[in-house]
């Protein structure tokens, strides 16, 4: 019950832009139930792209979600990296076409553009794996793609984030089942991290769950995640922390 | 000529903590010269953290910088995972238990927190992989850890960012030799991305040198970066970009 994220965009890779866009998968993807295992990153290079690709798909994650590289220009190179990686053929979606089309027309006549007219780049974007199921983008021009295969839901994402974001939301989760895992955040007072160590060792051993603890500083609160597939197991293990001395405070 | 970037933690594939660390180190690995292939981030587990370190050997990176995990508690479990990554024992670094011991006695003596004593989890700090050079941390308890094995050089950085940033700074960079590639920023004018696309694919095929380009919006400007090995294909380059019509102004 395991997801991945992969994005793709050699300015992350150069440091000169932040991979929100990951948190924020990972975040919607955890919310929904999701373990997310794994965020990788890597640029715009087709090879790469197939590498990474072929290498998610074989660790076999319920969902992959992929996000950048979707644009007119040379180096948006995502969807063909995918589509080989899948030994699948880019076919033309004559609804993305049309779609594309009204878009630069739209910007065309609001004065954005001075050139409505599809060129090689903006056709480019038209062309998803075969088999593959568009996902409208409400904020820009390149359609995304969903795409089943062998068991993987497959989801690939502009890297714009107010195209990916909108996309992730209207498109992807309502097509993602309920939610598997609870979480539950706290505030642990305590006066050193350390001396959680052995609580929190002996609370894995008994229930099902898992625990994240992250130092607030040095101050006498420590933040506590505890993940559980069952509410019941979640409460116990809430219920035993306290037993052993520790305040949690839900946060 | 290639880097790896791993980053560790639970907050990160929770979408909880974005992760600007491995962007801080892409950009400084970036500046000294390098090329990040690939970033990479798992959870506060022995077993996907050695997962993939042995998957990252394997791709025989020059350079591989992870953060993340190696502070006092039951999840941060880095440098055993490296170490058995590795096939290496941890083993006692009696230097680095002398700083915790004095870390924490400083601690306590200016009132932060109510015990110095080496409890389990702070000794824990002072175990690296056997044959690693320790690396001096600043700003905190966990020292960090520098282990060349099989011509790769492994770095090991905690994942608090104003610790890891100073211990990357002091204790890293200076251990990597000199810049090996150049990059320049620019703005292109022109009215479409999709415009530019044929331009640079012949700019490509002629000069040894990757561009990337990312579009700042539908306004006439196009934010490019281009790297090469050589300041004489760079500046090939420019020109040729510039005699095919595009205005290029240094960003």
């Amino acid at each position: 019950m395991f997801a991945e994220v992969l994005t793709i965009g050699d300015e992350l890779l150069t440091g000169h832009t932040v991979d929100s866009n990951s948190a924020f998968i990972a975040s919607k993807l955890t919310e929904q139930g999701y373990w997310v295992r794994r965020i990788t990153t890597v640029g715009d290079d087709v090879e790469e792209i197939k590498a990474v690709v072929g290498e998610i798909l074989a660790r076999k994650p319920e969902v992959l979600v992929i996000s950048g590289g979707l644009g007119p220009t040379h180096d948006d190179v995502t969807m063909l990296a995918v589509a080989e990686a899948l030994g699948r053929k880019l076919v033309l979606c004559e609804k993305c076409l049309e779609r594309i089309k009204a878009f630069y027309e739209k910007l065309y006549s609001e004065g954005y553009i001075d050139d409505p007219s599809l060129n090689e780049g903006r056709k480019k974007m038209a062309y998803l794996p075969e088999g593959a199921e568009p996902l409208e983008n409400t904020g820009g021009a390149a359609p995304g793609a969903f795409i089943e295969h062998k068991g993987v839901k497959i989801f690939v994402l502009p890297g714009m984030p107010r195209e990916m974001k909108a996309m992730l939301e209207k498109e992807v989760l309502p097509r993602l089942g309920r939610r598997k895992f609870l979480q539950r955040k706290f505030l642990a007072e305590i006066t050193d991290e350390s001396k959680l160590a052995p609580i929190l060792r002996e609370a894995l051993e008994r229930f099902n769950v898992r625990i994240h603890s992250s130092p607030k500083g040095f101050g006498k609160y420590i933040g506590l995640i505890i993940f559980a597939e069952d509410e019941g197991e979640l409460e116990k293990t809430v219920e035993y922390l306290e037993s052993r001395g520790i305040r949690l405070e839900e946060a």
